[in-house]
């Protein structure tokens, strides 16, 4: 049998996994992310580890390529680029280390065009070929998929929907402008509305009575889950936010499916049926009917790990390493 | 020498031409779009005299396919659709009615699109594979290129850039909605700017004495030029408008170019350069420097058909019709 090995890499673990073509997860491992040593010791402390894994697991299996999902992951240059939660160089030559470790093909990618391709692949956009994929997490990650291709842009930093403004004179980005769409539609967006509307409403609610700085997105999707009307409206005004936004991205590429998943995602109708309300309500009308927005129905825990190795089942492996040479 | 033939197709007129290889615009002739007569009647008319032209500038020539350019046009499904302007019916199948007439292949797009692929063919975008063109006349048209090939999108509708949300709670647009970019940034959004100046601000203007349903986007453009405080007011507000959407259609889809072309285009740094500031402020960090903001510099006479041409110059042309059978 054939096998992609499937990597995540975040902040604080390494992920990592054997993936059949079909999307069966052989086996999974993690190492910590350690920053500390030079990186590439922790590379090839990486790569031992998915040898042992391999070997323990499949041994009679081939591995025919490694991808790599990363949070400043970018495609067209192979690196990870700028992560500010590492404590390694800006530039870090991972798809061309990682070849000369195991001598196979690697490709890198960030998460949200990794959750992309595994929606495409494994997802509920198989066999769609123009969608949008968004990450509602701590921030907002987009990857977009046109003719069956994952859009890379000139620079590999194409799919920045969490940067569109959405509102003038907006929420302070940590990307320095404000008014970005992810100061509002990802958990910490979540939460800032809430403590807006506790400010500037007299809404009943029982979060009213909690130490403000310690709420988090967790307690207003469990409190709207339950009926509280401030919790609720949280989230309507999250998906009004959201679902305009949308909109707007349906003018520009007409896609057929737009998927949401991660941590905000994860509240279920409670994000989707306000997102959705605002997105067909300004929707322009050739549009109306023809595209569906749906939860991915992808397990969060082998999400980024699938997805990292979707990118390699689907791609040209003769052709992969050229690109970084 | 081989030849294409490039057709737009206006309200008013249909232009046609003789297009080699290189862009060599070799004839060109027009009737007039007579859309009172059946459209079958219409089209063998326009194959005729398309005939009489390539017989008498260009007889030893070999004509190998027909590339339309029409407002309504839709590359997918070869038809004009919805056209307001045109008194035929709602769908009108012109790439299967040209290829029964002419024998030959036969493809059709909408006037933004065509617009995008010639000047991606003869234009300021030759060897950039991934750009926006934006056509700002009556309406705000757009076409994207990604890796080199224009974006349909699922429908054929890809590329509504015009009807993005520029305003919460906008000007009304012709869609039905409010605030849409087109009713801002195209000729006649910034003659509603500058009659909302009149209203709302002291500034001097000679245009102050005019009757005010008589002034023009031209009129605009000929006072600004001359210094006229208030019309260079109304350019700025509506580059302000235009450079922030601009901005955020490169977090969308990171670009290494965006040609501006059509009436509006052509008041040349009067729109430019005020688009052009508020572009660049507005861009996320890691675009700065990677994007050009540039004026199409295509003959505005033969951008239509050379861009019609220009698509059957870039496509398989065995495949062309198949996809309308």
């Amino acid at each position: 049998m054939n096998l992609m090995i499937g990597v995540d890499l975040g902040g604080t673990y390494t992920k990592f996994g054997l993936v059949a073509e079909k999307g069966e997860l052989i086996a999974e491992n993690f190492i910590e992310t350690d920053s500390s040593v030079p990186y590439d010791v922790f590379f090839a402390r990486l790569y031992d580890e998915i040898e042992r894994l391999k070997n323990r697991f499949a041994a009679s299996s081939k591995m025919k390529g490694i991808g790599i999902g990363a949070p400043s992951g970018n495609y067209l240059s192979g690196k990870i680029e700028n992560a500010s939660n590492l404590n390694w160089p800006d530039y870090i030559p991972v798809a061309k280390m990682m070849t000369k470790l195991s001598g196979l093909p690697v490709a890198v990618t960030n998460d949200a065009n990794a959750a992309a391709l595994g929606e495409m692949k494994y997802g509920i956009a198989k066999g769609v070929n123009n969608f949008i994929s968004l990450t509602l997490g701590t921030g907002l990650g987009s990857g977009i998929v046109i003719n069956g291709k994952l859009v890379n842009g000139q620079n590999g930093h194409a799919g920045e929907l969490g940067h569109m403004i959405a509102v003038t004179n907006g929420r302070a980005c940590g990307c320095g402008r404000n008014g970005c769409l992810e100061t509002y539609a990802s958990a910490p967006g979540l939460l800032k509305t809430l403590l807006d509307l506790i400010d500037s409403t007299e809404t009943d609610s029982v979060l009213r009575d909690l130490d403000h700085s310690s709420i988090t997105a967790k307690d207003i999707t469990r409190e709207a889950a339950e009926g509280d009307q401030l919790s609720l409206d949280a989230f309507d005004k999250t998906g009004q936010i959201l679902g305009e936004k949308l909109a707007d991205a349906v003018a520009f590429l007409n896609p057929a499916l737009i998927v949401l998943s991660g941590g905000l995602a994860n509240s279920g109708s409670l994000i989707l049926d306000p997102t959705k309300k605002h997105f067909e309500k300004n929707l322009l009308n050739i549009f109306k009917g023809t595209v569906s927005l749906r939860l991915s129905e992808m397990s969060k825990k082998n999400a980024a790990i699938l997805g990292a190795a979707a990118m390699m089942w689907e791609q040209d492996l003769s052709a992969t390493n050229a690109q970084y040479a």
